[in-house]
């Protein structure tokens, strides 16, 4: 499990970096978090596979978050091999209400056939989450006509108001989430919740107590009680290490606050939280006044919820990367790291500062 | 005035090749041809600059020459200076029915808010310029709501019958026209057409005639006669070189075939015609099957317009750059060449295979 950012770059994609996009990938599977213009190329000069992406998250409608997801899926169709045999898995698109009419839009106009089905699930903003201009008219998003030929209905998701949550969805592995922040148009932030894991068996145990490996250690391994020959009865908790905690990722979109108490709850105990610090604190106003954040307020939020680390992202593309940094270059990306690890000195949280092409492994939580 | 090459491979943008973008510059204007996705960082990688841009010639509605737009416009947004005393100038685009739509709604979905004014000049195209599967319907491109607050209304311009080509433009340095290709999705191309320039003066004539330089030698370069104190006429044709013919430079959309007359009228005797060559002669087939054309297809079109340069574009991502050509490699991009080299042996058609940053000069002609 791991998490690769292929644009760090705020605004526009720069040769130095990318536009918003990074990559969530787990057993064969890849997740895209926003798709800002290039992200098709910068997939292609990392050592990720295109065509495992079975799902794209987008956070927002801006276009430096968005303007690549036409082009990927039209290069993700180029990629597939169609078979009568085999029909290619719906790609599962998750973003603001409008997300479904600008793809119908954008693939339809230019005639974009694509070998496979997708479906986008639309989250409906609350009125609170972006100033007055910076929401949709209905009319903007509402008549688009038939859908795209291999569009499947996607469901409109609305707010959760006791969990002030999203669900989007939930399988063998993981709990998604969505929940809500403030920005110049509405934004959400993402959270993936692993299940805990049983722990292993005590298979020194097991044998002491005369079971083989078979079916009763798949039964004790499920949480099942057994009865031996000999009328002793085995409870799953006596032989199991314990529990392995699942993992939780979060990923935030653009955002100069939280809105109410779901990202909170959601960001609970996170172990990775990826958060954007587009300037540095000394710009705190201009960053607000454009609706982003600090080093500082995203360092506010880490504390808020309990992360382990802290990953900042979205940088203006006046930081340049470390490795092109010269010295005397005014705009320095090393002191949004020491901001942030300032605001958090003493918490045990940790910074990390992302770059394109960063990948970040996910490791298995050990036992606590 | 020259050419500049910012994506040459076609279907999408590779680290290799971006996708389908050209950069027309004459004295401090730049006119940019297709917009594919990633165009607005080749543009920062190549020695152009971008707030140079005052019009956009789209030639199809093929998402990799297209998808690159919208980012495109928001970027140079963000380069504008606003002030109250000078309104930036109208970004002229002009391209296919259903581009307008396109725009509307990208920018509009995204909230992006630009700087400057824009207007989008459609062209009709006629029902045969493509397989019926590749045309728009009116609902497609009809009903898009309000303009962008920053659109002016554009002109949709219909094909001169007579003429068989669409008029896009006339200013003091040139006349521009489209013309109708035959592709998968209506295409186009474009004819750039510099006025003659007025030959230049024999000064040492003047003299001996005993002129001075002054109003006199202004009149007889604009063509007027002009009385001397001795009574002698002098018509401006006696002291004036031959006129410089203006130049032509042609760029076409992707296609397999031209449509009708209008291609050749416009693009007769070019300097420059930049023609796609997809794939290798080999694959004459399948580049038909995909609506494209091989170097020989593209030779023929050049020898039929008695063109002095063919510049070969848009090659499949099979296809490397020479730089990064291996020995035993496949696809070999200067067999391109040399297959449409072949083809135009005895005609003096000079060839160029194109690559990304490629600059062409077009100098003023000889006089003959």
């Amino acid at each position: 499990m791991d998490l690769t950012f292929l644009g760090t770059g705020s605004a526009y994609p720069s040769p130095n970096r990318g536009a918003s996009a990074l990559v969530f990938r787990t057993e064969g599977e890849s997740w895209l978090f926003d798709c800002g213009e290039g992200t098709q190329t910068q997939l292609m000069r990392s050592q990720l596979r295109a065509g495992r992406i079975t799902k794209v998250f987008i956070s927002h409608l801006h276009g430096d978050h968005l303007f690549g997801l036409p082009g990927l899926l039209c290069t993700l169709s180029l990629n597939t091999n169609p078979s009568p045999t085999h029909t290619p898995p719906c790609v599962e698109i998750y973003g603001p209400r409008g997300l479904r009419h600008f793809l119908r839009v954008t693939l339809g106009l230019t005639g974009s056939q694509l070998l496979f089905p997708y479906a986008v699930h639309e989250l409906e903003p609350t009125a609170d989450q972006s100033p007055l201009e910076g929401q949709l008219t209905p009319e903007m998003t509402a008549g688009s006509g038939p859908l795209h030929p291999q569009e499947q209905p996607g469901r409109t998701i609305s707010l959760d108001v006791i969990n002030d949550c999203y669900y989007l969805l939930e399988d063998k592995k993981f709990v998604v989430k969505a929940f809500r922040l403030y920005h110049r148009v509405p934004s959400f932030g993402f959270s993936i919740q692993e299940h805990d894991r049983p722990g292993r068996l005590k298979t020194e145990l097991l044998k002491e107590l005369g079971l083989t490996p078979g079916p009763l250690y798949g039964r004790l391994k499920a949480g099942e009680s057994v009865t031996l020959a000999s009328g002793r009865v085995i409870s799953s908790s006596e032989v199991l290490e314990e529990v392995i905690p699942g993992r939780k990722i979060c990923i935030l979109g653009d955002c100069s606050s939280l809105m109410g108490e779901g990202p909170l709850r959601a960001c609970s105990q996170a172990d990775i939280l990826v958060h954007e610090a587009t300037l540095g604190d000394e710009h705190h106003e201009k960053a607000l006044e454009h609706g982003h954040s600090t080093p500082k307020v995203a360092a506010a939020v880490a504390r808020a919820c309990c992360a382990r680390r802290l990953v900042l992202h979205h940088f203006s593309q006046r930081y340049k990367p470390c490795a092109l940094q010269k010295e005397g270059d005014e705009d320095d990306i090393t002191q949004l790291g020491r901001q942030a690890e300032e605001a958090l000195q003493g918490s045990g949280i940790e910074v990390t500062l992302a770059e394109d092409f960063l990948t970040l492994p996910i490791p298995l939580k050990r036992l606590q």
